[in-house]
């Protein structure tokens, strides 16, 4: 079964690896005429993908993988086959190393010895390549070029010609040989000219990287080609070959007579693309002789993808692929000896021959494991954060960290301005602007400090906020006051917190899928977008628009204010009223009292305008859909191009968006929402309620635990995914313990309560992410993992909490604006979650509908039976939320859980592994089995979810 | 150098071809174990691309090219070298097939005979298909499929049995045969079923389609493959063998031992990709034994493009391409006998290989040639147009022109109603909607009947509007009377497009390149914007808003009339004003006086309101940038997928979406721009201005003249186009001469002017484009030709005649709404012109640069300084354009032409070919002798340039 092949590369990958083989950097030149003058000018190169020099466009093309002829290889093997390949050459020097090619091609019989000194005249050509020019010294190229309209000339001429076909074709000036003699042999430096170490190409390439040159060209002298394969003993810095200092381990040389450039270029190619096979790479790096060689290039063969002709234009680019087969794999079938079927494996990309695996349910890691034992978690938790807590600090010393630091601030303080804004207008200003800076200084460096996971990042979110509004309007309603009940229902959410942590209860988020988060963050985004159209439409019932205004009878538009009909003020006693406010009523001037005032003392207002009130409304309209469409531009905006890569994503990242708009609007007009003057720093927990709400708060303190842990831990799983690679554990027993402390705190102080917020930790993690700093152009940067430590988030609550003598300015911040940024939220956090995309396939045709992945493997129709479920489910929940319920939603979201339990019973496990998740106990056993085998493929999956989850609670 | 394959093929493909091949159609069927019954799986389909059936989503995938590995290649190959091959077999069913080709296996001794009755039994199995289910039945399955939970289980566990890479391993039960023995031998029926027959995909095949069937499985009772391939000397149907009533023609057999499932399935989707392969099917028609398959397979595999393992992830669906490379070429190599270099030219998508050649200038056709007769052009036209006059009219009755008048009618009235507004509002209503509908459809009915090209649409256009704009200032500022010049400017105007008739001038347009075209479009545009933006902001000033209203004291805000003091009026005979209007000024209750007779009876205005118009200037602006988003929102949601494609184009194009936003606003408040009253509807010629007006009007009517000739010609070039295949020829004199003629007639009537209009004309075209019914998944339709005719011009003009009755309703449009269709009219043509994307590349870093072609090309820094002269020119032509000289801005179009020409001396004609184009005469020769060998590529080339254009001249 085994091909001569596969037995050959098996005996030389097999040894044992004392050393991995260094990345190969490939440059191939061509011979070019320029003039009079030969030279090598560098076509293409690859660190993994193909970049080609664009002839005309002086530029580099895009990274694109390398699309070869099969023909091609096949020249490729037989050059092998037949040229001379010198493995293990000791060369110092390109001039020696071109001599000994000649010398051993000689020796065979393959060239006449009077062409020895051509072939070193042209290979020892100086070599040109294409580097890039910083902007100023292009510039200054222009004023050069453009002066001279005759200098273009022949260059216009040359690429004319180049361009029709003819290109590449260098037919050798007929002096040529006094030229050979008449010129220094050696065109080639022996040190690396400025140029090259100024290249800053060179930090894309791995530090261990060797270059392997490929030249290729066209000679009239020769008949048949000169091909050679070299692998020097050292790698060796030839000079000015390489485009980048980088020391030349392989050199492939193929000169051929005239006409079949083409062919020699494909088959540069072949080779180039060859040499950054990681398989390919290790042959040559370990074959003992041609064998060997043409034994690699057997098995690339065996590897490669076709395309059929027909079927796909050649000229076409293909961008790189996200993610790219691991070259292990192919590497194992050989060195781990084992009977593999190393063909047809590969190939098949719409086949049957795919092996997709059903998506893994997410395994949440040994710190959600029921201990049994009281505070067993917690206790863990701390034992698992003590040993780093000296390094949580001094590994916060690091550049990246004021760039992150900065970064969160300015997320937070939006989080803190949008939420203080909206909470100061649902609790009537009991919360307001001032106490939400101060609560998430508060909370935010007390949590940094001493939680299990200081990555994550506490603010007010959406749950809570709704929440805050539902309980002060009951307790409005009912007469209760607001900031003691809040104190209770803090004290009582902590204690019931403590509980929780005590029993290890953390480990049902296990029993969370994508449903409830789905169901859970739909439902509160239909609430923030309600409520902002809400408030909007609100905005023209309190500022009337007098639509039949017309301009020419503005003299016709008066309120007035007239005195109470004497008539009527007889039945009560005049001096009553006038001694009440202490004023002569009937010595007052009517016309000059403001509308309240008239209201106040009983006049009466007459005339068509009082009821209207110009501009207000069109305003906050205007501020409203503005801030809306800002925000969603400028979050678009992050995709745009105009920015350098590090840029941007600090730029347009929703905090800083959001930071700009309301910033921009800072000081429009209208006066906002104050911080209640009438309420002082301590709220006292006795003497405002009956005694008996001590003990009922209870249970309104049971929904905000329900909140609050479910919000907690949600976020806390989504930053402690494996992908995030961290590697100093988390805590979810000891994070919960101190969001129940900080409750207290908070209620006590009468400030609002914290949770951690997802968006805002995953940028945490995002602005803290340590990457591989040279990755192949066209290849995604390698992630190796976040700087854990709590500086960060500390310096952000500390700048937050000094930012709190903004917030007598910010609260000048017109409300629309933050109601825009509201919907915004809704909006974005919609955007986001699978469920809308299921939702929007019910009125696509099956066509047009994109490739998920789960419409692959599950049926249409189950597909749609599921998001069915999930509206009703949401409509449930919307009409219960519209009653006298209202109050009771964290249960409802419970309630989905049993929802999702039922599905059990509908859906098969398969279909539901990909639409939602598995529930756990399910299919444990079959997880076990699986195990970490395929880990790069669960990683993958596991990427995917996330960027979905991190959308899908953004509030 | 010819390979002996080489040779053979072009021994079979070189004979004259009798008749085409017909298309394949070819169907992999699997074997698949369902419960205890085997049966043949649907498992993909190829009518040009791949289309394979999502195991669990039960549904066809998206259209994408076969990537095959290039082993199942190889072992197809050895297939048909050792299979048995059996060419032109009497067939007419499949049970005489089948027995024929074991019949032919035993007699060679390739098969034992006691199997004969086993594969007999296996390749007879039934079919089963993955047919498409409309929707209402699919949904009763849901029903059905949702009850049982119980039934789901066993699919469920062979679902995930099957996903654990185990997939497709059949192994046969033991009680195998007696199973062969006691079922039914032939499970196939003989006629097509009715599921086949209903099959939709039917009209996707070419009506001359025949089949090919790869059948592939694996089974317990062989020790190595059992494989057949089969020619039938005619197409049969063999029952429901394939999922469409097409004839089956081939069939492919692989049945091998078990445990290489995968591998079959490889080797399968090799062969149907074959099938599928052009100059492959060709081939297996003609091939008169073995050798000659082998030969095909040999070039296919020549030809086949590579994509590197290390570099592609085999698993990515890689979609069709736009256009792929025609079979024709490499089947030329073979028919033409010429000793071409087959090999080693399709390869190098990115390599040095690829021959693009340089950009060819625009021909314009021989209608444009120079005659040097007088009226010699006309005449030609008029000879050209006459044979087809009948014609003209009886080709429109076609149901395809019913959608094409609704479209364009409601293109044309958007554009009347949108640009009388316009001009209702530069000429102070000398030119309103009333005249705009009247104009179009007088005009355009005209046109339509007796011009060159009927299909041009003639509309008012931006330059001409703001001509009228300019001139209606000028002759105000200089107390001329409008109306009269106007009409003499027409008069003058229409002689001198006899003129240049009579001369055969417009041969000059092929003068006009990009540059002069963006130049002027960008210009256009430039102005647009500007005006939209400075109308919007003049209504901050005429509607003033009160900043320090205050809502509270609206008590105060007032605006009272107060008669003139009796002590200033002493000064003027009392009686005098009092009878000057008739009224007793004294008895005068000023109270009651509106703004404007306040003023009139020389009251005073006294208050602080007088001043400010509440909610106007806001509800302006909402207007204003509401109609703008809303525009671009439609136009953008062209691109989105939530309709079949019928419905989307006709429901999204410019005219349809300005329709509906202008309709929608439709009764909205505000006195727009009534017809003035004081006009009549002749103009007469003498009487108002002095003598010397009648010859000075000479020279602005020249300007009108470039203005009209340009934006007539320009437009007229892009619809006579090469690509759009039009067989009736152009007539660019004949349409010169009417729009002339017009201009005289509109002038008399005081109607507005008319020329082509680019982006409806465009429309107009595309809604009448013939394409070829059936294409294949995931392939561009084939475009056949344009209904050329008379008659949908004609008809839509008509409609808009009729419309005028709508005139009185569509003046209440409000202006801010036309103020931001302008806008977008505005920044839609900027965005679509090249122009703006290279001033784009000068904030872009280079690696984000999007992959123009001319970057590919030409220098950056030659794009940059290139983009540089356009900006300059543009300022230029701006700072002129607001100084005195402004009238004369269609003199300076012309100059860009000069500029044009002298660019030619600092930019090389290889630049200029890429970023603009060549002027005539300078590679006049160049061009002829390429001539029409690459024809295609011209009109892909030409085909780029055409959607540019299409977008830089939407005005």
């Amino acid at each position: 079964m085994v091909s001569p092949a596969a037995e050959r590369l098996r005996y030389i990958l097999g040894e044992e690896d004392d050393m991995p083989t260094p990345t190969l950097f490939t440059e191939m030149d061509t011979l070019q005429q320029d003039g009079d003058e030969l030279e090598w000018k560098e076509s293409a190169r690859w660190v993994k993908f193909e970049e080609k020099v664009e002839e005309g466009g002086e530029r580099w093309s895009k990274p694109h993988v390398s699309t070869l002829s099969l023909h091609s290889l096949f020249e490729l093997r037989t050059c092998i086959q037949t040229g001379t390949v010198l493995l293990d050459l000791e060369g110092y020097s390109l001039p020696q190393i071109v001599d000994e090619i000649i010398e051993q091609q000689v020796d065979e019989g393959m060239l006449s010895p009077d062409l020895r000194e051509k072939i070193s005249f042209v290979l020892l050509r100086k070599h040109r390549h294409q580097t890039k020019k910083p902007i100023h010294r292009s510039l200054a190229d222009m004023g050069k070029a453009s002066g001279g309209g005759a200098r273009e000339c022949p260059s216009a001429l040359w690429s004319s010609m180049a361009v029709s076909s003819l290109r590449h074709i260098i037919v050798l000036p007929k002096c040529y040989i006094c030229h050979a003699q008449s010129r220094s042999m050696n065109d080639i430096s022996d040190t690396p000219s400025t140029d090259q170490l100024r290249n800053k190409f060179m930090k894309k390439i791995p530090r261990d990287a060797e270059a392997s040159n490929v030249l290729v060209g066209e000679v009239d002298f020769l008949d048949k080609p000169f091909v050679a394969f070299v692998r020097l003993a050292q790698a060796t810095t030839l000079g000015g070959l390489t485009e980048v200092p980088v020391p030349t381990r392989f050199l492939f040389i193929l000169l051929g007579p005239t006409g079949k450039a083409k062919s020699y270029n494909q088959i540069g190619r072949a080779i180039a693309t060859l040499m950054v096979d990681d398989l390919f790479s290790d042959v040559a790096y370990k074959a003992r002789d041609r064998e060997d060689l043409i034994a690699g290039i057997d098995e690339f063969l065996d590897e490669v993808i076709v395309l059929p002709p027909g079927e796909w234009d050649p000229k076409i680019r293909i961008e790189p692929p996200k993610k790219v087969t691991s070259a292990d794999k192919r590497k194992s079938v050989f060195s781990l000896n084992e009977l593999g079927q190393p063909n047809g494996a590969a190939g098949g990309g719409g086949g049957l021959a795919e092996d997709e695996e059903m998506p893994v349910a997410h395994e949440l890691g040994e710190e959600l494991a029921h201990t049994g034992r009281f505070c067993g978690g917690l206790f863990l938790d701390i034992k698992r954060k003590i040993p780093w807590l000296l390094s949580d600090f001094y590994e916060g010393f690091h550049i990246q960290s004021i760039s992150a630091v900065l970064f969160i601030y300015l997320g937070c303080i939006t989080n803190a301005i949008t939420f203080g804004g909206l909470l100061g207008d649902a609790t009537d200003n009991y919360q307001g602007v001032m106490e939400s800076f101060l609560g998430t200084a508060l909370s935010g460096t007390v949590f940094c400090l001493f939680s299990g996971q200081p990555l994550i990042i506490l603010s007010s979110t959406g749950p809570i906020l709704i929440f805050e509004k539902l309980l002060f309007e009951f307790s409005k309603n009912n007469g209760i006051d607001y900031m003691e009940l809040r104190l209770w229902i803090g004290i009582h959410s902590c204690l019931q917190c403590f509980l929780l942590v005590a029993t290890d209860a953390s480990y049902i988020i296990k029993y969370m899928t994508r449903f409830t988060e789905e169901g859970f963050s739909s439902l509160i985004s239909f609430i923030f977008i309600s409520d902002a159209i809400k408030k909007m439409m609100g905005s023209f019932k309190y500022y009337p628009i007098n639509t039949d205004f017309k301009p020419d009878y503005v003299t016709a538009y008066k309120c007035e204010c007239l005195a109470p009909d004497p008539s009527e003020s007889i039945l009560m006693p005049t001096d009553n009223t006038s001694s009440l406010f202490g004023l002569n009523i009937t010595g007052l001037d009517w016309s000059q009292l403001s509308k309240k005032e008239c209201v106040k003392y009983g006049g009466s207002l007459v005339g068509n305008t009082c009821k209207y009130v110009p501009d207000l409304a069109l305003m906050s309209f205007i501020l409203f859909f503005g801030t809306y469409s800002m925000t969603v531009s400028l979050k678009k905006f992050k995709f745009s191009r105009y920015f350098p890569t590090k840029v941007r994503p600090e730029l347009t990242e929703e905090g800083l968006d959001l930071y700009t708009v309301t910033n921009r609007l800072l000081f429009w007009g209208q006066k906002g929402c104050p911080t209640r003057p009438d309420r002082g720093w301590i709220v006292l927990p006795f003497g405002k309620n009956p005694w008996w709400v001590y003990l009922a708060s209870f249970v309104p303190a049971l929904l905000v635990t329900i909140l609050i842990f479910m919000d907690q831990q949600i976020s806390a799983v989504i930053v402690n995914r494996k992908e995030n690679k961290l590697r100093k554990g988390c805590g979810y027993h000891l994070d919960l313990f101190w969001v129940g402390v900080l409750m207290a705190a908070c209620s006590f102080l009468g400030l609002p309560w914290y949770v951690a917020a997802t968006v805002i930790s995953i940028a945490h993690i995002d602005s803290l992410k340590m990457e591989s700093e040279s990755s192949a152009p066209g290849e995604q940067p390698q992630f190796l993992g976040v700087r854990e430590q709590r500086l960060t988030g500390i310096l952000v609550f500390v700048l937050t909490g000094v930012s709190i003598f903004l917030a007598p300015i910010l609260q000048f911040i017109p409300m629309p604006v933050l109601y825009g940024v509201f919907l915004y939220m809704g909006v974005a956090s919609l955007s986001g979650i699978q469920f809308w995309e299921r939702i929007k396939l019910y009125m696509m045709p099956s066509k047009y509908q994109p490739d998920f992945p789960f419409l692959r493997h599950v049926p249409l129709r189950r597909v749609h039976l599921f998001t069915l479920v999930q509206i009703i489910c949401l409509a449930v929940l919307w009409v219960l939320k519209s009653t006298v319920l209202a109050i009771l939603f964290p249960v409802m979201i419970l309630g989905l859980l049993v929802v999702r339990k039922m599905l059990d019973m509908v859906f098969s496990q398969h279909d539901l592994a990909w639409i939602d998740d598995i529930l756990p106990g399910k299919d444990k056993k079959k997880e076990k089995k699986k195990g970490d085998k395929d880990d790069t493929k669960k990683k993958d999956k596991k990427k995917g979810r996330s960027d979905d989850m991190g959308c899908s609670l953004p509030i």
